[in-house]
């Protein structure tokens, strides 16, 4: 039995909609982050880096979206959520997560978590201001170079997909323009229809309530 | 044949170090930053995210730390890199090597590359300042919670290894403190004192000759 702790709105929706589609046996674990729940003792324990989302196995606990969809993958190997038998296209694969994770989803975090870099405020503010610049480079790198359509690595769905998916629901917050962007909007419509996203997405809310 | 493209002093050494670890058979191509040789068309064919490193396999390009670091421990098993067989062992070594891509070498970056998220003169000084305090706190907890010792994940060399040594080299540079955390930099001169890192950095250094 697997245990993820996530927190909504956050980039553990990646980690909770591969575990739908791989029809694992898990249970949810909501952090509050209005409540700072992740700075809690008890959660530090667990995830001492005060983040979500982390999932808790019988061997431990890992953390960090990239290593946790592999993880998911290679344990449920007929899921077929990342080409596993070829290290160049896994490898392929983790290349988009580690972009996500590291450019993406970092240009991102300027807009709320600008404290993470500066203490001064007006420092703060101009980070946010910038957001839109470079979330909208990301995206146009993603648009042109990335996509390859109608999934992220083509014709097979992968790990990529609801990583992206998740994201790319902050696009328009970013203050990015979606019209510039038509292939990531058609492809977060096309992730957010599959059975697994509407599942996990419907989990968060009503545990919201 | 492998080809790795590189900058000196760059977070390209992680793979060239790995590069060597497995005995690989491979050739350096040296992009100069100073002649902004990234930004050429040439090497935008090669990664169109115009940094390094890229790795030109037979099967095609590959970029992004953590997934090359990943390829050629699949590439080379009997080198033993990684603890390939164990989904959670490795997920553990990617959680590492995602840490360090996406929240380490992300707050170092902004001692040096502050532009790519803001535009503004006066933050990106304050992005600079506050260098020391924002890589100072991944080091505490690399300190307190990741390094196992004598190597990161304990009693085995892994490809989590030369990526913190990599990245460790700056730590003075980043304005931070190495009597804070004598682990991290003893752990640094383990990795140094390896023939794979010795070869690695005299290649680096005799090619800039």
């Amino acid at each position: 039995m697997l245990e993820l702790y996530y927190a909504a709105h956050t980039c553990s929706l990646a980690t909770h909609i591969v575990l739908e589609e791989v029809g694992a046996d898990f249970t949810l674990h909501r952090i509050s982050f209005a409540d700072e729940e992740q700075k809690s003792a008890t959660y530090r324990r667990i995830n001492p880096k005060a983040r979500v989302p982390a999932l808790v196995t019988s061997d431990g606990v890992l953390t960090e979206t990239p290593a946790m969809l592999a993880y998911v993958a290679q344990c449920y190997p007929h899921a077929n959520l990342a080409p596993l038998d070829s290290p160049f296209e896994f490898a392929e694969v983790q290349a988009v997560n580690s972009y996500l994770c590291s450019s993406l989803h970092v240009a991102h975090a300027h807009r709320m978590r600008g404290h993470r870099w500066t203490d001064e405020v007006a420092a703060v503010e101009a980070l946010q201001r910038f957001v839109p610049v470079s979330v909208g480079e990301c995206y146009a790198y993603i648009e042109r170079e990335v996509l390859r359509g109608p999934w992220v690595m083509g014709d097979r769905y992968s790990l990529a997909d609801p990583y992206l998916f998740t994201i790319a629901q902050w696009l328009e917050a970013d203050g990015v323009d979606p019209q510039k962007f038509p292939r990531v909007i058609e492809h977060r419509e096309r992730v957010r229809a599959r059975g697994a996203t509407v599942r996990a997405i419907a989990a968060e809310l009503a545990d919201e309530c």
